[in-house]
């Protein structure tokens, strides 16, 4: 009962959609760090070393949405219309999202002073990016969901299926109180739209914890009734 | 008989035809959506958020074509000589076209005026690009068609593929007509260049409604011929 | 015997070596076709039309260089540390020499006038890419040619192999005369420089037709080897 | 006993990570040779042509990290998190050193000279980043070699193993000498900081040297072993 018993994946190979999926993330993630001009003096090069913290945490927010699409695909193996679509959308809005990722982070370490105008409008646009990505994840998700019987979840697939859901869906509540915040509060709690997104961690925290105990209750239960079924066989055999 | 007979996939991994032609529709893509210079001042990062619906409608249009690749390969995994240079001509238009694409679709949506002289240029350059992508998809899947025999389609295949020469003919079709307007049309005429690419919706739609029809025709033949052959083979069997 | 006996194909999914040569190779190519500066104005649009035969004479001498790259590593599915070495070369060569034939191409095109001693420089550079690309191929087909027991070739097989070493050992051969021409011929005779590579068709016609030739007799030969052997083992039965 | 046993290779397929791994590689390389803009004018296009020692010296050294990442996923095929976590790390370090590489060695064959100031950074920039590639490398073999029961490792492949963590070690050690010099060495000793690198060839010579001498041991051992075991077996059948 120490180790988990983990999430089958039903994908075997890497699929198309998968592949092409990462030759788009692959480009975000290069845009991401790679300036687009070769440093031609000592100074530029100092500078461009400077972006090193920006970069570095630009990097790690896109491979996290990486890793919610090679989680899902791995797990689900879907190809369907409506997967397709939503990872069209997906995609466009990693592309779209790229260099105001990098501006804003940018900006933010290298505190060049944003006015308060400007960071309502830039606290709104990153909030709304945030929102997009995790809603289709939760679509996606919630979509798995949905076809637990096709894919012949188990239940605790079906449990962590759930515990997803419920994650990406906090993620997008938290980017909806951001973008509320950038547009009502007043200039002095501005910096809530920010700090609000140290709750992702607190959301998945509490989610991971009160799930993770249910977890366990729906392993045992589906290894006492595997094991019940298995002892009812060898009485009764088909 | 409510859930359509699918068309089987031929293909079982991708290809490496396949694997190469999504990393130039992945780079095409990536181009549409980034600008190539990352915004410095947030008066550039507003502008560059500008040009969301213009991006929104390249990157449609082009993950449309993808779209067509992607079911050809799938259904067919043809790679003989013939496919490979279509292939080859096909990425090389889609390449040739991303920025013209996207300097079309920002004007359009800039409203930045075009003079009549223009517009004429601009509509046939659209134009003999939509109308080249589309032959391309033509020539792709009649050739298919006429390896139907190799290829062992049944009928209600056989039914599909000629539907999808007759889609993407009848685009070849809307883009030779949009380049006729633009050429010939007196100026007050010229919109219309524009207007007959709603066609293809309703083109589709009429296709799509006749060849619908006809393919459960088709199937009902396929399920009846295929139950007469079982019991004809259960009483002589070979 | 009227269709071909065909090279059998040793490769069944695509190698990460491929894999990884592709994505190089597709960067390549965009990178022939799409200029990076959106055009801004419809005049840069309508000069950006104007690049078309140039882009589209790059990118089909690109095609080639992939095609046999495809074609080797799809027949011989060698991975062994020289292929490997010799790959590497070939990736350098490739993306070293993608804006120099742009340049050179585009120029050819614009007629520009080359001055008699840039013309010198120029048909240099060129020939000595051609001269790299085939040579790393020679090099790369004889390999194949040297491991044909191992690879366990079959007459026809070990044929071809060698016509492909031929021809491509012929392509060095032009591009080693243009570079001569280049550097020695007087500056009227210069033309010949450029001239000497439709010789590449002329090679490769005439080595295709005799090989062609002597192709047909090994198929032969191979085929009465064959019933012969299995007569034999119709009378003596292991 | 001439030939040497060989690694076995526990990959069979390119996973999604190495696919998206190569996808970054190919873009660094890709962006160390390419310079971003085509050149316009015959004078530039013989500045671009005079990169190649650069270009050639950059190119070889990112291949080199890229073979050491293809021998580890090849042979060990570990996808867990920590090698997931060690490899996305392991990208944002060849990304983000992509440009300063280049600065570098272009800088190093212009002998624009730096001043001493200037190279003490350069070698530390340099340094670190090398430090940082072989370090993570040194991690992930070593984690293959914790691994060894569940990855099944022979005797000869548990020595390999090791002998890898060896040599990425020994140029971790490296790198930090030169940073050291770079940072604590008066101005006239401070080329050390460059020679020193000349040592990876000393050290894997000597490391290669030892554990070769030590392999064959193993190996001789292994097969002794396995004789024994199957004589064993064919008194004492189980």
């Amino acid at each position: 009962m120490r180790t988990e018993m983990p999430f089958r994946h039903r994908a075997h190979e890497v699929s198309r959609i998968e592949a092409f999926s990462d030759i788009v993330f692959g480009f975000a993630l290069t845009l991401i760090v790679v300036s687009l001009e070769v440093p031609k003096t000592y100074h530029e090069l100092i500078e461009a070393m400077r972006g090193f913290p920006a970069f570095a945490l630009c990097f790690a927010i896109l491979l996290w949405i990486w890793h919610a699409h090679y989680t899902f695909y791995r797990r689900y193996a879907l190809h369907d219309e409506f997967t397709l679509v939503i990872n069209s959308l997906l995609l466009f809005v990693v592309l779209f999202y790229v260099y105001p990722l990098k501006f804003i982070f940018s900006g933010m370490f290298d505190r060049h002073g944003y006015t308060p105008a400007n960071a309502r409008v830039i606290f709104t646009i990153y909030g709304l990016g945030f929102v997009a990505i995790f809603l289709l994840y939760t679509l996606l998700y919630h979509h798995a969901y949905r076809k637990r019987a096709e894919l012949d979840l188990n239940a605790v697939e079906e449990h962590d299926t759930l515990t997803h859901v419920m994650m990406f869906g906090a993620n997008v509540g938290i980017g909806l109180a951001s973008v509320a915040i950038a547009q009502l509060a007043p200039a002095e709690w501005l910096g809530f739209a920010g700090f609000i997104y140290f709750m992702i961690g607190v959301c998945a925290g509490t989610i991971g914890s009160i799930r993770g105990g249910k977890r366990r209750k729906v392993e045992a239960d589906m290894v006492s009734e595997s094991t019940a079924s298995m002892s009812t066989q060898t009485i009764q055999p088909t």
